[in-house]
């Protein structure tokens, strides 16, 4: 299996599913983004510059990677700010020169293209590695009490509509009202603004993008969103069981129990009734 | 008219319009809310405590009062921070004591209900005073350009969609992504935030909730919400003519002007294919 690695963990993870399945793995990783540790966990890797797309898809090919998942963010900002960390070669000058504007999904969906065009596939994650992704039910030993679990039902079809318009993956509920609805700023910081506007008990509605693409980098959750959730002193997060990354389930279920914390997946058609 | 006057500027401007019109304003305002100046602006001002409840139904019934009008806020969170300034007379605890919650609108739209009861009326200000709210088209002389058009265009649904969930009524919005999301932070926060996140040029997208109650303080914009868009070094503001309080526009569109701040209404069908 081919891993197109970006920053954090999330790469580690999906190389270490790859392999309890017997699966042989060939990184590519990008100088200053990706951890190097991360060679350790795999047969093959390689680090590049950020624009070497010809040398990106010859260690693929070399390495007779048929599929191929992408994860972990790399910055889109070193378009911006920094183009010395660029290096685009030919290829990846044609691939951008194409492109009709420059949406992370126009991108990344270009330099995808361009190397399945190689032969080399991007399956759905979700297909390709489905225990990278929560299950509904309770995570941790917190369960909801029936006030959370009255937030969690509020905030689902808010959390849902705002995820179809594009605009981000969160709202952040207390006592049945939208304290705090993500935009581009992120789910930490608005977990962060929701609890000093609204103090302790808050709920965090976390979802997929209906229109996100499965080939890409998913959403993630992880011990880091517990931290910040302890820090807004918020009783409950629910997030969309089957569509989002769940990094270290162990760990984030210890450190929720830890700090009072309940964690629940929701299947794709929500919350229903919900207990109790 | 009657004039039941909570914070700031909005009492005085409903004054000032109701008196152009030869209309004898009797005003009860609350002590430690209402501006005591607006006395010079009224027939006849009687201040009390909030709780004053059959004090403020015997002010305008003696002062021959038939239609009222609610304008200004009055800071709900003196029900739980600061008890000491309610006065709660027989009257007002036999309506608290009926309430199925304590949102905004049940409070208040018990409140009218009571006085509606000794024959006042509340007409949706909209028909009793509208030329409070402002008209279609640009308020200064300061145009959007078209990628603010496009800005507006794209951040008109989105806004009418958070305003019909009754989370908010203002998105902020740059080069077609939306970059905040008013919840209960309210549109001044939305708009620094924004300004943080995305830089010089966002706009400004605030709208009417379907659900507001013409009968109850309506959402207003002003010159402060000019001294925000420029801290925040925004390009444009659009707001929803005929269902806004535009509060002293000729001043609003002054300082929109100096500022090189486009300040546009929308009618409620929203920019349709706008200009240019």
């Amino acid at each position: 299996m081919g891993l197109i690695a970006g920053r954090g963990l999330y790469p580690r993870i999906v190389a270490r599913l790859a392999r309890a399945r017997g699966w042989r793995v060939v990184a590519v990783g990008f100088h200053s983004e990706t951890d190097p540790a991360l060679a350790d966990e795999v047969d093959r890797f390689e680090s590049i510059h950020l624009g070497e797309l010809q040398k990106l898809v010859d260690v693929l090919r070399d390495g007779g990677v048929r599929d191929a998942v992408m994860a972990g963010k790399v910055l889109k900002t070193h378009l911006y700010d920094d183009p010395a960390a660029l290096h685009p070669d030919a290829r990846a000058i044609g691939v951008l020169a194409a492109l009709r504007d420059r949406k992370d999904d126009s991108i990344l969906g270009a330099v995808v293209d361009e190397i399945a065009s190689e032969g080399i596939a991007f399956p759905p994650q979700t297909e390709l590695l489905p225990e990278l992704f929560g299950t509904a039910g309770l995570l941790g030993e917190t369960a909801p009490d029936a006030a959370a679990w009255a937030d969690v039902r509020f905030g689902w079809p808010a959390a849902k509509t705002i995820g179809g318009l594009d605009i981000g993956q969160s709202v952040v509920v207390k006592e049945r009202a939208v304290i705090a609805v993500e935009a581009i700023e992120g789910t930490d910081a608005a977990i962060r603004r929701a609890g000093e506007l609204a103090g302790p008990g808050c709920c965090l509605v976390k979802v997929a993008k209906p229109s996100q693409d499965p080939r890409f980098d998913l959403p993630t959750i992880g011990v880091e969103t517990i931290k910040t959730l302890r820090e807004a002193r918020a009783s409950t997060f629910a997030f969309e069981a089957g569509r989002t990354v769940v990094l270290e389930p162990a760990e984030l279920a210890a450190a929720a129990d830890a700090d009072g914390i309940a964690v629940v997946g929701i299947g794709p058609d929500g919350p229903g009734e919900g207990p109790p």
